[in-house]
């Protein structure tokens, strides 16, 4: 008479597993450390039971682990596991491991109380993982536990191969019985050896029907995971203890089990390997139900302690580099911003007209928010001075004298080779820049290819350093419905606005609120252009060095380029998206931090435009209103461009004056008096303050 | 009796003309067009005078030839020159390049009717430049003029070699005459052989004594630039302009002139290679002095027209670089802001400790801003997230796991290679991080290591993502009276300030103006600890997934950074320096603006700290007073620092509650009402700012 020993499980943890733990970590559980349902597998018919047979059982998880779904396969034995992932490495340390283990046994007797264990035998088999996922890292620390209650004492008393017991038909039988047992009844099941021949059942048929008498007769299988046939799986300690819940008789008796293993002879599947046992079972009663539970898994020093998986050589370094960079705006769902659409930033597509200072800017601010699409345009080369403020080129590009927009694409890449960049090496025609008749053919075309390209963008950023090359941009953008986003600098100022959506005809209104706001609809903001009273004109030539250097503090080019990109985001987060209102205050009662609460961006407020100014490290949001005789974005404008297309632009590209004309501007300024009408321009505005 | 056929001068420009006209054009000249006076000179007795010798004489400029003060050499006659540098390549082609000559033209008439070219005949060698440089491409385009009176007809009667006239004796005599004129009298000065015999005079000495009578024995001598005997110089004509001024009755007269030129026959130098000439002056009377000048040089195409020097493919690209990154900085100087100090700029010294997204930020900017020396220490690597958020960092090295100190002191190299940048990979004790015994050494070390290299910066950076790192470097600094520059991002909020600078026992003052403003003066200003009542300690604990990334808005970290910068310059530019004063309103009727001109940096206002929040484009300028219990700058703190060093920190790493026993906070907190002392820290008012 010997105390039976027992095996362990061991776990075995398919990559996949992680992947899928990380994924859901990010997108559901997220900062949620509720145990989790999870299944493992339990292999059988692999091991060839033999006395001397000293492969180790694994429990194996995958990412179908996470699916309560995927059905029960014939060739495993599913396992039902509780997750508990914490949300730091100290949490994972902390945790009371004996209160986790008692949790989940505790679950166990539960079931066994309320008789779901008996209907479902599979909940005997029980596991629980402790974790923490560094996903920054890659690093995922678990621990596994197969709980069984502590301190039940099985004595064996005899034990014999099956076919000492049973004829070779009857223990035919017991197989045959048990390929018609339902799936989840096929860890634990009874085998009844009556008078009238051999019969298989579910414990829910009958162990509530068998007496004392009866046991001789009756042996209670299952499903032993280990291939040594002198040992036996831990999990029969549950066993053993839902059968005294049962029948509490059994308490202090010897009782027959079948330790029930499938082998492949040859190209048969048989029990045969299958071991009876009698064991004398313990002499608790039900009230003793225990509610100390044990079952760590020891790492791989044969210690109680953790196991470390590290993932991150195992993978591909452009697949973590794109989870990595997602997982910054993931975490943003979490608890911040829980209603922000990363997808939709993710899938804009960005057209970048300017690669200088404001476009690289621009192009870096976009990659942290996840934009994967970013086209650059612009028509000149790196130059020496260019590396230090703009932030995509090195000197090596200026050595080489590389076009901007390519070298932008290029590098862009090198940050993050998951982004899809291309680099269009193109001058925009200007209002004033005069066309001469060989350059006639290659305007055209590069019009065309802009259209084309706005068409196939959802942002315009304007971010040139001349109010001509603006125009035309702006006017296409109109036209085609686009958003754009101007950033403009001045030298220690800027301006970051967002065109207003044209719609035909759109009735000009805006909301003014008496508790000190007003509101300007989107297909009423004005565009860059809506504040000046001429046609943008040729202002290149006779420019002297400091005026072709843009020459700015180095700081308003990064913070403007910022604040566009921003700007651009809680636009698209917007649920008016490009059309959203502009609220602005009208009072010193009413703070822009008012207007955020009242405007319903998930980011905040969507201001019409940010005017900020260095040297008194100011920032004011005014909005205007688009203006019906502005040279860009009128409806007359937009008219003439639809009616007249490319002639109409030749004509512009020719004389600016053109423009003043078409927009009756050269009327109205005869007519009107000049002081109410001429506002600021912003190179006014920006000049002002730079004095 | 023909007509006399000149040679004309081709100019020839050494580069280093071309450097010093960039560097006095950027530093001196800047927009100023005004003719500037250069210097060219033509050397002598390097021809060889023959009847086919076809060398063009050339006219030399280079470094020198701006630079009055460069004394007369022997071998070169010196030419008058007259600079125009154009702002524009529009304004070099389309200046009046008549009016241009005639200008130059009219000066020389002018001189001569005052009598000056008497004194000094060098002043009828006269040239003048027209240019543009394109200092961006390092294009220099130019034009040279020799100018000369148009219409004037000399006809050449006979010529014949000196020896033909002269005896060697008398030849020999004529050179050592010559030899003994001042320098500025050798080009143009007479022979006078009468009965008494052979004299050398000045054209002042003699001109004015002359009558037609004596013109048989009189020869006019110029100094000829042609080698070829058959030609002259066309400065003869100015010459002829000066004797028809000073001798009216030579008009239409026949005269003596020598094209004196020095040739050196084996070692000696000797001027038997002049030649004799009669000449039939022109008829022109006083009145008619010409208003008409030409003699622009053709360019190599033999056309009249501008030349280009490209110097850019022959300079060193290292040093084009620095040039170039010095340029946009130096046009700042020529109109926006005439007083900045940009070597104070240059030779500023900052420390950046935390490479991360501010880290990232804040070199480049500094790098915009003509910063050469930077120290960057952080004590992580590279991650996969990394790169699309800090600005210093690829894809690969992010695959290579490099330090992130020492990859961003090798990068910002690619990018600008005449930084000097190191990286220090440490991580920096923090209060409340306890320090085991084995660590004890190394912690000091790191201490050690640290205050030496606040030592040796001028600037120190706070861009930590935590708080209690910033701790030690706050009061290292203070100890050591260094400026330092904090900032920090909550998700869509920043908050960016100098500290204080400390002051033994400071008087604690604060003006309050009737005018609606406060000002605190720089020794009297808090510190990123001035708002807390108790310690920084171990935050990184118990960090959940989107507490240890910071999870930001992307631009946030690039206008934080970018800020600081901008901060630390106007606070470098300001007359108080580090210690400069903080104003801030107190009044809704004073605004920023006013204050920036009431506060006296050329580059605006200096706040205290700026804090700003995406989700309204608000940014406000608090300032506020150093706390006198405060943990970080308190005199209390200073003073135990100073005198227990090493022992205080060790203590307050194993426990930052002792901190809170040293500045006098457990007991303040026991005895006042806690309402009246804590104020919100700034994870509180940034993460207000995000719900």
């Amino acid at each position: 008479m010997t105390t039976l020993s027992y095996v362990q499980l061991s776990s075995s943890i398919n990559p996949s597993f992680w992947n899928k733990l990380s994924e859901l970590k990010l997108d559901v559980f997220k900062l949620n450390e509720d145990g989790k349902d999870i299944w493992g597998y339990f292999p059988i018919t692999v091991l060839i039971v033999s006395s001397t047979n000293c492969a180790t059982p694994f429990l194996e998880v995958d990412s179908t682990s996470f699916n309560s779904e995927v059905n029960g396969q014939l060739t495993y034995l599913k396992f039902h596991g509780k997750l508990y992932n914490k949300n730091t490495l100290e949490q994972f340390k902390e945790c009371n491991k004996m209160e986790l283990i008692n949790g989940v046994g505790q679950s166990i007797t539960e079931q066994i109380i309320s008789g779901k264990a008996l209907c479902d035998p599979s909940i005997l088999n029980t596991f629980l993982l402790l974790s923490f996922a560094d996903l920054k890292k890659y690093h995922y620390y678990y621990w596994f536990g197969f709980p069984v209650p502590k301190g039940l004492v099985i004595e064996k008393i005899a034990s014999s191969p099956i076919i000492e017991e049973f004829s070779l038909e009857l223990a035919e039988k017991i197989h045959n019985g048990y390929k018609q047992l339902a799936i989840n009844q096929r860890c634990y099941f009874l085998v009844i050896k009556g008078k009238s021949g051999l019969e298989v059942y579910t414990l829910a048929e009958k162990l509530k029907d068998i007496n004392l008498e009866d046991i001789p007769e009756v042996y209670f299988v299952f499903h032993n995971i280990s291939s040594v046939s002198s040992s036996i799986g831990s999990q029969l300690r549950n066993y053993v203890t839902l059968l005294l819940h049962e029948c509490k008789f059994l308490a202090n008796e010897q009782v027959n089990f079948i330790a029930f293993h499938l082998s492949r002879e040859k190209s048969r599947i048989t029990c045969l390997d299958s071991i009876c046992y009698k064991l004398k079972l313990p002499a608790v009663a039900d009230s003793t139900l225990t509610s100390e539970w044990v079952g760590w898994e020891k790492n791989e020093r044969g210690k109680m302690g953790p196991k470390l998986a590290n993932l991150k050589n195992s993978l591909d370094p452009l697949i973590i580099s794109e989870n990595a960079v997602d997982l910054n705006l993931k975490l943003m769902k979490w608890n911040l911003v829980p209603s922000i659409d990363l997808d939709k930033l993710k899938n804009t597509k960005c057209l970048l007209l300017g690669s200088g200072t404001l476009g690289c800017s621009v192009a870096r601010t976009l990659l942290g928010w996840g934009v994967r699409n970013i086209t650059f345009v612009d028509n000149s080369a790196v130059s020496y001075s260019n590396p230090v403020r703009q932030s995509l080129y090195t000197y090596q590009d200026s050595v080489e004298m590389k076009p901007k927009a390519d070298a932008a694409a290029e590098n862009i890449r090198k940050i993050f080779p998951g982004v899809n960049s291309i680099g269009y090496q193109m001058t925009i025609p200007m209002p004033g820049h005069t066309v001469g008749d060989s350059m006639v053919n290659q305007t055209k075309e590069t019009v065309e290819k802009l259209i084309q390209l706005i068409e196939s963008h959802d942002v315009i950023f304007l971010l040139m350093d001349s109010r001509e090359s603006r125009w035309l941009p702006t006017l296409l953008a109109n036209a085609q419905q686009k958003v754009v986003l101007n950033a403009a600098l001045g030298f220690d100022s800027y301006l970051v606005m967002r065109h207003g959506i044209y719609v035909e005809n759109a009735t000009e209104q805006s909301m003014e609120h008496p508790e000190g706001y007003r509101v300007i609809d989107g297909a009423n903001l004005g565009c860059y252009f809506c504040n000046d009273v001429t046609a943008p004109c040729n202002s290149m030539k006779n420019r002297t060095l400091d005026q072709q250097c843009t020459v700015t503090r180095p700081g308003v080019s990064q913070i403007a380029g910022s604040l566009a990109v921003e700007l651009a985001v809680s636009l698209i987060q917007h649920k008016d998206g490009v059309h959203a209102p502009a609220f602005y205050t009208t009072s010193q009662n009413v703070s822009s931090q008012d207007l955020s609460d009242i405007n319903p961006s998930n980011l905040g407020l969507v201001p019409h435009s940010i005017r900020g100014f260095l040297s008194s490290f100011e920032q004011f949001l005014p909005a205007t209103q688009k203006y019906k005789n502005c040279v860009a974005c009128s409806d007359m404008i937009i008219q003439e461009y639809k009616e007249k297309g490319m002639e109409f632009l030749l004509e512009v590209f020719n004389s600016s004056k053109h423009l003043e004309d078409v927009a009756l501007l050269t009327e109205m300024l005869k007519e009107t008096d000049f002081g109410e009408v001429l506002e600021f321009s912003d190179e006014d505005f920006c000049s002002q303050s730079s004095q």
